[in-house]
């Protein structure tokens, strides 16, 4: 008898030791990225909120501590600390409002990408109209500490600036 | 005994069903991401070959379904047959050569997310010099039938255009 429990125990642990199979896998997922998508859209208002600000040393606290920006026809600026003098090196021109829209979001575990698009606002200004520009980006969030922080984040134009090449 | 033989079946089979532990999903993502980066790496070979020989229809293969392409200064262009269209339609120029380097792959079940470095170059012709160009990317792959597809990709270069504005 104490042979059989022996067997029903170590058939159950083996049971529990075979790897996720892919329609577990698929449930999981879809699961955490329900809940993932909500964090998300919550941050991005902050994160807007702290772009219209140029608020250099918030938004550097919504990036892993190696998160890297990697922004268009810049070099990527890698780490909190150089992300945060980036921010304040290239400031929101005054009375420019930028906001974010989450497309798509997928989650699987402490991995979440978002894709999503992004307008951005300017008021006429002297000789220099009124501008709109719509743009994507691609976000891969972590979950650090609890929290869910930018680890790369990548970003362009849906046209050529205006005046430019 | 019959009573304490299924304690001890129902005790494995709760243990077995409680969440992953944040120590053992880090374990895992590490063994994970090993096995994603030698896959990612070998399809980045084919990606550049594709790309340097003009091949729309090869380019799109690599890409889900549902995929999407989001170049600089264009809106994003979503689906298979629109990035296939999209390939033929901006081709390389005659002679130019790019390649890619994995330089962060981190996977978590179906997903992964790869950062990388760009390469392109494009020999002199007629009045126009040599042009080296380097560039970054995101990719977020997806496990999809088998195998790894891109689901977004986005890229831009560490600087203007030669002559851009």
């Amino acid at each position: 008898m104490r042979r059989l429990m022996l067997g029903a125990v170590l058939i159950t642990a083996m049971a529990c030791a075979t790897t996720e199979t892919p329609e577990a896998r698929t449930t999981r997922m879809a699961s955490e990225t329900a809940e993932a998508k909500t964090a998300i859209d919550a941050i991005n208002v902050r994160y807007a909120t702290f772009m219209n600000g140029n608020l250099a040393d918030s938004l550097g606290s919504l990036f892993a501590e190696d998160g890297v920006v990697m922004p268009p026809n810049m070099p990527a600026v890698s780490g909190r600390a150089a992300i945060q003098a980036w921010f304040a090196a290239n400031p929101m021109p005054p009375g420019s409002q930028v906001s974010f829209t989450a497309t798509d979001v997928q989650r699987s575990g402490d991995i979440v990408v978002e894709r999503g698009t992004s307008s951005f606002t300017m008021p006429a200004s002297g000789n220099t109209p009124a501008m709109s520009m719509p743009g994507k980006y691609l976000v891969h969030w972590h979950w650090t500490g609890g929290q869910w922080l930018q680890k790369s984040t990548i970003w362009s134009d849906d046209a050529p600036a205006p005046g430019g090449g």
